[in-house]
């Protein structure tokens, strides 16, 4: 028997992603290069040094430095910092990567206690920072804010947040796993928001589609110690090319891709919120990525959805998660396949979404 | 002007290893997929499966995981043993990886407390074990002991420090970087090795010539808490496959060349030991590594192999480095290219090296 996520792959048309993370995204990113290029070794050799060297220009940092994931770099720039001001404590939001998706490793390998700042199911404001009780080394902000949908704070809110941390000697990391992302929204450059941080991390797979890996970035000084860290978690590979080639390719081919997947994102939430007992958060997507809101249990939507995929061949998730009382949702993210849907098949996918959910809640 | 490396890159042909670590080795390992096949995904997925049962039957062991580095896998195998046993204490050689390689990662990251055992230029033996004064946790074993040009204590000693750490409760890990190297050597295959260890790291882009990554195996109760430990270093990358499968390839198409290897180096170590003022550590291999030790400064040395790489096109080292005293040293790791050189240029590069020796030796 088929599942619910057979029944997603075999839909013609995918609204969600950059296509399957199948071996041919690295055959792809290796075709240019005719082999006979030196390897990075330990950190070191051209095609590390020119990649790091060209996201700390993009991001604005004197420096920056690979790895192999986002949850190696986030650590260790908490880690450098709470040495650097001997205060063992950080504060986040509660649904940070850190807390939620790492099982502890900042607390296990590091020790460094963490304050959980504001609701977790709201962006942190200024407010909550100035209403710290306790001394931390480091503020992280989470931007989107991806478990409550991704969503961000005002523009002029990282700047007072910010202005605040410098007044006070507290160090601001970015948790940009989606910056790019975010950039059409607020109309800034990388170069303006990262300069409101001391550190930034992004990751180099999720809109832009990279196979894995990572850019931690800030000061020299701050850098060099990573590199320290880094051979310490295990993560100074004798080679990270295999990682570096895809992330510089597939940069290079969406980077500036960005706008329109957030308008896309925009649109393809319009359609959700326009059908029956279904809605979207943030209502308004304020990058590539919101989350779908069905007020049904999940083998309502899992029918409702699979009647879809059968009869239009339109795909909108591979899964479902259950939320709090009968609620069902699951995340959206656009890359390049959105566009490739015909407009009239969507729209009408839509329409049979709206009416489908009517025709289901009636019965119950 | 030309450095000693780069007149070593210029030779025709070279002593060591398997050819340069280029994108090449990446390509050639990805020539038989097609491209369709899903990468693996934070450590789930049919290729990861595959290549960790693979490597799980091959060691004899219950479960196998595959991790991005070494580094990575030998402090996740203290710390489980170190938590187990509730003894923050483990013993390794005064040269292990863990000491002089790591930036003490394990110290920084997990506070375990390390006993150096034996005489940094002798390979630990059973008396060394015997006479701990402490409890520790864990011993690990380095087969052969890399900084000491790759020795090995007898099979009998292996067997004996395994039966007592069983009798005392030590668990007893393999720092297996180069296990598939010493099987030939011992006459045993890997499951008669592993057996005599608890849990076993190998790696893959040493003598096997992948692009980076390690196993840790054991039995599944550790294995399974390895990859917790995995997840909170930033091992668990959300795809492994570039690693997976060039470790995969050039696994199937060197783990049958150990005993040619051994052999080469066992040759190339007498050609060593017939010149004047040159001699190997071990004198007699046993494995596909050895150190070459130059009685004469290291400017003598760097002259005379430039002139033999120069009228031979035969390149030994593209490295040196300055010993106590007046002594210069560099490794010698075998692997493919040895097979390719004509065996009478190799005599006579040799002989040429004898000749200049004692020639450079008396002017001085």
């Amino acid at each position: 028997m088929n599942s619910f996520s057979d029944f997603y792959k075999q839909t013609k048309y995918k609204v969600a992603g950059n296509g399957p993370r199948n071996i041919q995204v690295l055959k792809e990113a290796l075709v240019k290069w005719d082999g006979q290029e030196d390897g990075d070794h330990y950190g070191k050799g051209k095609i590390i040094d020119e990649f790091q060297e060209k996201m700390a220009k993009y991001l604005g940092k004197e420096a920056a430095v690979f790895f192999p994931s986002g949850t190696m770099t986030q650590q260790i720039a908490l880690r450098i910092w709470c040495d650097e001001l001997r205060i063992k404590k950080v504060a986040y939001h509660p649904l940070s990567h850190l807390e939620i998706h790492e099982e502890d490793g900042l607390k296990e390998l590091h020790h460094i206690e963490t304050i959980l700042l504001a609701d977790k199911d709201r962006v942190i404001q200024l407010e909550d920072v100035v209403g710290l009780e306790e001394e931390i080394a480091c503020l992280l902000l989470e931007l989107p804010q991806r478990e409550i949908g991704g969503q961000l704070p005002a523009y002029e809110t990282l700047e007072a947040i910010s202005a605040y941390c410098k007044e006070k000697g507290i160090k601001l990391h970015l948790d940009g796993a989606r910056l790019f992302e975010i950039l059409p929204f607020y109309e800034k450059s990388a170069v303006e928001i990262c300069a409101l941080f001391d550190s930034v991390y992004v990751s180099l797979y999720k809109g832009i589609g990279g196979i894995a890996g990572a850019i931690l970035a800030g000061n020299t000084e701050f850098t060099e110690k990573s590199k320290v860290w880094k051979r310490r978690h295990g993560g100074d590979l004798i080679s990270l090319y295999p990682y570096i080639l895809s992330a510089d390719y597939y940069f290079d081919k969406r980077v500036d891709k960005m706008n329109q997947y957030y308008l896309c994102a925009k649109e393809l939430a319009e359609y959700y919120n326009q059908c029956h007992a279904v809605s979207t958060l943030p209502l308004k997507p304020v990058s590539n990525m919101f989350h779908v809101y069905f007020d049904a249990p999940k083998e309502v939507v899992e029918a409702t959805l699979t009647e879809i995929y059968l009869e239009t061949g339109i795909g909108l998730t591979s899964y479902l998660r259950v939320g709090n009382n009968v609620t069902t949702n699951y995340e959206v993210s656009i890359g390049d396949l959105y566009g490739q849907i015909p407009k009239e098949a969507l729209r009408k996918a839509f329409q049979l979404l709206d009416e489908k959910m009517k025709d289901k809640l009636k019965i119950i």
